[in-house]
């Protein structure tokens, strides 16, 4: 895989691609391409050479064609929410933003599925499907501009994912684009289907690497009527963890479980410069609980079922919030951690493993203690019922003691998770960032297999390298 | 791909193998390889050389290997529970039979996981989870005899699928043994899991080609507590068909919707020699609805609901079972419409597409008129709310008017389906039978990659030859 080697063969290729997409969607200005160079990974940033946005799937068929026979890389481009780095033009070439392809195609009510570009926003599908009556579960937090079809490529989870499961689990049929052009359905818009492969969840989760997914449909689901959100604190983190793994014991299925732990939780007040209940230095972890339900009785059982479990492990106040503004409020620690992460001058770095549940308790008292030792500040919340926690690694930017000594740290992190049976990612994937990681997760058998798959589909390597493998 | 062609070379692979299992679970008498040369499918049969029962994954890296070098197929079995032939040694060789691995592992009732060898028998798994006060949802009709691991090799769905999906949804990860030898879990036990290509979803589905899967790690459910059957009767199929679409339309969540067309009904009563409701010559479709809750005050509403909707599409009678014999009896026609086709030599020949809701009335419709114009007598019933019909063409055996006429009466109803949205296997999968109707469905590309894939696994092509691709 090569670069753009020469000013006479890039003027040539940008000659090419303006027949395909027209002169004003073939972009090579500095500052125009700037915003393009990044994404929400750190402040990390590459410059490239062309960025280009295609009407549709045909437009990306052929100027795939033109930079495979040309073997320039290939960076697809959703919303750029990523904070893995997958959007990033590692290796310079062409940038393809999907910015264009953003229309909902269709909402079907009665076989209950959605049809969407791939850029359209995340956010306006869940409204439009809403609308509907109907409902797509998983949103990332990120819903207000991350991309469907990033969402896909990434098997993108959400908050709601320990009821409802990740991307993959909503997605039916994929229209995707290969390298050679070729311009594809990989499923069909039924709710079973045991034919062949199962090429479509080959393309979910795979980070560009296999082509461009340019259609997506999801199944959808009845948009469930009710929903409350329970909040309370815990003077040890150990019953915290108690308190979840009974709840998930109790045969409920909260829609959302958030666990915040005490620095997060200082961290946050602090930068809210505003008082919220059970913030006391004593409190060690919130646990935020949303349950759904189609209707109000089931609700009312459900939440009076969870707080009789909450009081076996806690002795403090249990919040709960059923309008909007309440829950608002009691939301508001957990939506600001990382705001307050960014502030100040503030460095963070995010690990994102997915652990078993029973783990949970071990793996953040063992990552405080390897971060102790290490002289590391870290701060611990996250998706607990469904073991994706989030790991925030964190300093005053003057005291960032290298990327060394951070690759270290991460390393030695990783390993005590994944010896306890999790992963390197439950959401964010492997992109740039972590692509290092992968045989730490991944016998030797299976990192041939994927990268061997990687050439069925991208035999020249033009999409999106530098990534995951 | 070539089969064992002389004497002195089977003999040497038999003691090859023997080295590995063991004298005992090598086997090559006529009479013990008998019942493994056919499968549920049809009256198929077809004779082959060697049948092995290995202890254990090792065993298998082993004579995988083995037959690799010697260019022998290999005919991955389960239960023997398949319709399509998956199982059927079609090119002669080894047959090897998972009936060893037969050991379910951990139940993991706070990770809420089960890992189980790939010979357990569903039923046994189903029961063992619900023990627990766990449940694993997709548990296809031939639960008493189906292996876990053939389960996931067809991507077997259930009853249940409208509500729960397929087995796919439950799969977190996979011990698999490739051609070569090697042997490696493909995911991890945890919830979420964005690291890589998805291999544990490749193998879901793959029908034997790409390697044998040994073990299997599927995530659980909370167990509902309890259920209710519903039966009612209709003039009309459209109204039936509409009822259908009205349940769906309401947000409710059937845990299973059965659909009996006119002559699947007519054909079952003559069979059961008995009197049952609402079969009457007039009636003509059944509609059985499971709904399931949690509590007892929500199934009651959603009983009720369903019961007002269906009132509104039909005037006869509601039937409501709840206890244990009140079901079974209402479900006493659907369980028997495979008796009474096999019965009295009589032929049949099962289609098993997945089409959109929303096309099941004109599906039947014209398949009707399909058969008629053709002279074949149809039976239509199944899994309507997902789309999952089984289209039983059957005939008296001595009037069978021969496979090539059959055949083109099948080109046709796929066709039908398929322009219409539809996939020609919902749960059955391609196997031996449905092969050669692969490219109606999929275009020349999802073919390619799909037969590349099975080669980056399967070099020498020893994994189920003639089977899928």
């Amino acid at each position: 895989m090569t670069s753009i080697q020469s000013d006479a063969r890039l003027q040539q290729v940008i000659g090419l691609l303006e027949t395909v997409c027209g002169c004003s969607y073939v972009i090579t200005g500095e500052e125009d391409l700037r915003a393009y160079g990044s994404d929400e990974t750190q402040d990390l940033y590459f410059p490239f050479d062309i960025l280009v946005k295609p009407a549709d799937e045909k437009e990306i068929g052929e100027l795939l064609r033109i930079c495979n026979r040309y073997r320039i890389p290939v960076t697809p481009r959703g919303g750029g929410s990523g904070v893995t780095g997958g959007a990033l033009p590692v290796q310079k070439g062409v940038v393809l933003s999907t910015e264009r392809l953003n229309k909902i195609i269709t909402i079907n009510e009665t076989d209950r599925y959605v049809i969407a570009e791939c850029g359209v926003i995340t956010q306006e599908l869940c409204e439009a499907v809403e609308e509907k009556g109907l409902f797509f579960p998983v949103a990332p937090t990120s819903r207000a501009f991350s991309f469907v079809g990033g969402n896909v490529a990434e098997n993108a989870g959400s908050m709601y994912s320990c009821k409802y499961g990740t991307t993959s689990r909503y997605v039916i049929n994929l229209q995707v684009v290969l390298p050679n052009g070729e311009i594809f359905w990989t499923g069909a818009n039924v709710e079973k289907n045991a034919t062949g492969l199962d090429l479509t969840r080959l393309f979910v989760g795979s980070e560009g690497l296999l082509g461009v997914i340019t259609k997506v449909v999801f199944r959808l689901l009845p948009k469930p009527r009710v929903s409350a959100l329970m909040l309370t604190g815990f003077d040890d983190l150990a019953m915290a963890c108690e308190a979840v793994i009974a709840i998930r014991r109790s045969g409920l299925s909260p829609a959302a479980a958030e666990l915040i732990g005490h620095s997060a939780l200082q961290l946050t007040r602090a930068y809210l410069k505003e008082s919220f209940p059970l913030t006391a230095d004593r409190i060690k972890a919130h646990l935020l609980i949303e349950l759904n339900a189609a209707d109000e009785n089931r609700l009312a059982f459900e939440t009076e079922t969870v707080a009789q479990l909450l009081g076996e492990y806690t002795q403090d106040e249990i919040f709960l919030g059923s309008s909007s503004p309440e829950k608002e409020r009691l939301w508001m620690i957990r939506r600001n951690i990382g705001n307050a992460l960014k502030s100040e001058n503030r460095l963070y770095r995010d690990i994102d493993v997915c652990i078993p549940l029973s783990f949970v308790y071990r793996y953040i008292s063992g990552v405080e203690e390897i971060c102790k030792r290490e002289g590391v500040a870290v701060a611990c919340f996250g998706h607990v019922l469904d073991g994706n926690l989030h790991t925030m690694l964190h300093w005053e930017k003057a005291s960032f003691p290298g990327e060394d000594h951070f690759a270290a740290v991460l390393h030695e992190i990783y390993d005590f998770a994944i010896s306890n049976g999790g992963v390197i990612s439950g959401e964010h994937g492997i992109g740039y960032l972590q692509k290092e990681f992968m045989p730490l997760q991944f016998p030797a058998s299976s990192l041939r297999l994927m990268k061997e798959i990687k050439t069925v589909f991208d035999p020249e390597g033009i999409m999106n390298p530098g990534k995951v493998l």
